[in-house]
This record gives C-alpha cells, structure tokens and sequence, in this order.
C-alpha cells in the first residue's frame, strides 16, 4: 500500500510499538491520527504537527472512536492492556480492553467505511504451544492467560468482519518486542530491582524460560512489509503472521547481559517452578517462514537488542522510574 | 460428580439445549436453579417447584447472577445467542450475550466459590475447517462468523480462570442439536416455508452442504457422561469434547425428509453458492473418538432425529409459529 498522502489512524499510537509504527508512517507520507487514553502511553512520545493529530481518547468512549475514523483509509490498532503477567488480578480488564475496545475499532471502521485494519496479536495465544518453533496453523492452542484469551477473541472479531464486512486484516502475533521506548518487561524489572539493591535479585521462575525477543524496528519493518506485499486483499482479506526471532535467549542469559551491563554481581534468588508467574509459557519460539518469505529478517542478535534496550531505559528514566511508573 | 442433593445453575434453562439439561439434572436428584431472560427461551420449558427455581434475568444484570450463585456447586452455562445466520446484522449482540455475559457468570462464580462449570461450545469455530472429521487439536481455525468468535473467546476465558483460579471446565463443541424443544434451525425454517406456501421452497445455497446433526438426548448424555468420568480435575482442569454425529446429512437429504413427512413436493429454488449464508461452513463432521472414549456413542440416526424434530414442531406449534417467533 502507498502511505504517501494517505490518512491513518494508529491506536495506541503513544505507546512503545505504536509510537516506532506511527514514526514509521509519518517517514512513508502518511497523516497520522493518534487514539491513545495514556494508561500506559507516554505524551512525550507524540509529536503532534502537521503530520500527526493527537485524540486522547479511551477506545470504549465509542462517539470519540467514531469520529476520529472519518475519512481515514486504514487502521494500525495497536492499543491494548499488555500487563500479561497481572492479569488475574482484574480479569474484566483484558475483556474491555482487548475485546470491547477493539469491537469499538471496527464498529467505528464500519460506519465509516474504513476498511482495512493491521492489528497487533500475540505469540501467547498459542498457550503452552506443542510444536517449537510454533506456526501460524499450530493445534488449536488452549488459552493459559486471560491476555491470550483476549487476544484470540479479537483475532476473530476481526477475521469474522474480514468475511461478513469485507474487512481486510493484518494480524501480527508478537513476540515480546525490546529496543527504543521499551516501557514494561522483565528488562526494566530487573532494572529497577538492581538500581534498588544491586546486592541481590529475585527471579521469577527458574531462570530457564526460554523465549524469542525481536527489536521493535524488525517488528515494525516487517508490519510494513506485510502490508505492502499482500496482494490482491479482496481474494485473501485475512493476514496473519508471526512476527519474532529465530533465536530463544533464556531469561539467565538476559541477567548475565544485564549485570555485565549495569556492572553489577547480585545473588540469584529463585521463586522456582518453570513458569514466571501463572499462565506463563516457559518456552516461546514462533515459526517466522512466513513472513520470511516476504523478503523479512531480523537484522539484530537478541543480546543486541537487550543491551539496546538497557542502555535506553538508562538514558531515558522518566519512561521507567517506579516514581513514574504508571502500571497497577 | 454425583448430583444427588446438589445445588445447580442451568444458564438458558428454559431453551432447547438447556430445558433439557434440566431434566437430566433434575432426574439425578440435584436442585436446580435456572437463569433465562426468556429472549428466546420459553416459560412453558421451565417447571417451577421444589427441584426448579427460576431467576428471571439477563446475564448481563451482574447482581442477579451474583446472587443466584450463593452456595451452589457447578454451572451449566448455556445461556447464548444462539443465532449464527443472522450475526452480521447486529454485530455486538454476540460480544455481549456470549463473550460478556460468560464473564459475568465466571466472575459470580469466583466471587461466591463456585469453581465447576460446562459450557456448550460450538463446531462453528473449526470455520471452513482442513481435516474431516475435524478433532479437537485441529489446526488453530480462522474464525469465519461472530458467533464462532464469540464461542472462541469464551472458551479461552474458561481455560483463563482455569489456569488461574482453579476453575475445572468442561467444553462441549457441538454440532447442530435435533429433537424434542428445537426452537430455531433449517428445520423450522423450511416448515414454516411450506406451511405457508407447499408448492414452492427457497433454499440457501445450493442444498449440498453436508452437516453431522446430533439428536439433543444424546448430546445431554454425552454431556452428563463427560463430567461424570472425568476424574482428577485438579489434574487436567480443562475438558475438551466434540460432540456430534459420526454421520451427516446433505440438505437436500433433510428437504427430502421433511417433504416426505409433510406430504409435499415442492419446487425446489436455490439461491446458489456453497454456503447457506456469510460464514456458514458448508461442511460439518467432527471427530468424536474423545467422548465415544468415555463409552458414549449416539442412539439414533440423524434421519430418524429430523423425522422427530418435525413431529415435534407440527404438535407444538406455539414454539414455533411464525406468529409467535421471538427471533429478530
């Protein structure tokens, strides 16, 4: 698709990946209009100008929705409660805010006429997956988190408006992202717990959950790429991708890298088990052929991007000091 | 579970599926209190007395659910909108009836302690499905309705609380549902037709989708079945099962049947294409060896189901008369 001069919303637009897709628009020729209810999004991330118009909005205020889609001719819905690892602690929000909000998204679409949508998924809807590295067809995943759960009902609200509404859609399943703007992970938890007491770290887990991370700029390069090369949508209105690095990096290895960094030699304190917390998958690998076959690769090693990723929560603190931090 | 002396919800209990499961509950000795809001369930379904209490309330109204909770040991939730045809015309009643309103009854039943409940899913999430018969792992499916969607969510909230609250889940992927109380359907569809006009009936799509149907006695067997034997909850808190006919039926099998028991011969006119609607799969067989397992296995023929359920309507037309149809 050809962004230059073009209108697009991006939801979430002030968030760590919405921001790097919005920059990556607005570089394409695009006008950009930015939804975002700052719950976890940071207003020194939009820079509103002539290219970029801000709507702060929550995406459950429907009428704001509605309007903000007017003559708009695709939509990145990257907004979303990201908080995997607490969402037990309020179950009815991966529900509002991943399920209704995105309904909103494509009830605003449809009265609009807007019709084509990029949406943000995630690798943890394949649950504890069965088949490493796991493709898009995978067996039909139980879901072990209400974040997956969420995530597979918007998924089929957007394929049941791809075929009922003649939608097209682009849905990417992420594996957890790392570089610029990072603003919630294990990373800037360790971070904050060794700026605190470098003298020891509690780890949650055994230490020997085995995971992909891909750098947000591949992420978003391969978003760009996906949309670009899919062809003739109307015959196969329904994209769906893995988006993640061929690579694991076991989360010992990310303490080694991250102590070599900080400088630092804490005692390693076990919670034990083989999940971090309740519906964590200890072992996340994605088949990426798919979107590799569009021409994409990553182009950072895992450790690169950690390192990347430490050294920007160090210069950027107010992204990540707990005094700022605004998650529950 | 022995139900002897237990205390029950039924969601939908004055529906088809669920006016039966009442029975089969009733028969087992539990006291059952059934939640209807009767938006397409019937009074006359719903036998009020020492066993059978009735709360008259929709699952959205969260308080009434939450009372009706208090003190019981396992939910029936099945309680839906039900209408897959006609999704596309109200695209949130799917969203709310089947995604929120299962939140709610799974957030009164944590609330109160009530940690068992079975769920009637659907083979409509399996979408234009690639193995037949379609097993329970099989390839994760591209939702191709909102009803499928909203089933897809609502069992991965099931699998959510039971990962993370303990909950033991049983899902039930049925089939289509023949037999005494069928209230919606092709079936009450074509004799509506041709008690209005004999000579004549139009038919969505080209009359060759070919559907395994289940008689609704032996799908409330499979059901009691399935939480019977399945031991050490704590062990494995989610239970998957297909339940369906190993045969299935072509539609113009089914037109041959109902016009043979209601004497006419119609012209047939198709409206073309391979779907009856938007999403509708024009092939359904699910593999059913998980619950056959368990020593289940249906009792009647698919055609001996449809000459039953045209019996049943022609001596209840009040459940059926176009007059007093509550369908939208």
């Amino acid at each position: 698709m050809d962004f230059s001069g073009s209108s697009v919303v991006v939801t979430g637009g002030a968030g760590f990946i919405g921001s790097h897709v919005v920059d990556a628009l607005v570089g394409r020729g695009a006008r950009v209009t930015v939804i975002d209810n700052f719950s976890t999004g940071y207003r020194e991330l939009v820079h509103e100008g002539p290219r970029v118009t801000l709507v702060e909005a929550d995406l459950l205020d429907y009428p704001k929705v509605l309007a903000a889609m007017a003559g708009k001719e695709m939509v990145f819905h990257l907004a979303a409660n990201a908080d995997v690892k607490d969402g037990l602690l309020h179950p009815r929000k991966d529900v509002e805010q991943n399920i209704l909000a995105t309904q909103n998204v494509l009830e605003a679409m449809r009265a609009q006429g807007v019709r084509r949508i990029a949406f943000s998924s995630t690798g943890a809807l394949y649950g504890d997956a069965r088949v490493f590295p796991t493709p898009e067809d995978a067996p039909f995943p139980v879901q072990t988190s209400l974040y997956g759960a969420s995530k597979v009902a918007a998924e089929g609200l957007l394929s049941a408006y791809a075929f009922g509404y003649g939608f097209s859609t682009w849905i990417f399943r992420f594996v957890s992202l790392l570089g610029p703007r990072y603003s919630h992970g294990h990373i800037v938890d360790f971070w904050r717990k060794l700026r605190k007491d470098p003298t020891v770290l509690h780890v949650l887990g055994d230490g020997h959950q085995k995971k992909s991370y891909l750098h947000v700029e591949d992420c978003v390069r391969a978003i760009m790429v996906a949309v670009d090369r899919s062809v003739a949508p109307e015959a196969a209105p329904i994209h769906i991708y893995n988006l993640g690095h061929p690579g694991t990096l076991e989360v010992n290895e990310s303490i080694r890298v991250i102590c070599r960094e900080l400088g630092v030699s804490p005692e390693l304190r076990y919670t034990g088990g083989e999940r971090g917390w309740i519906g964590d998958a200890p072992r996340i690998l994605l088949d990426t052929r798919k979107i590799e076959a569009l021409g994409w690769a990553p182009t950072k090693t895992i450790e690169e991007s950690v390192v990347e990723t430490l050294r920007f929560i160090e210069a950027n603190p107010f992204l990540h000091h707990p005094a700022s931090a605004k998650k529950e």
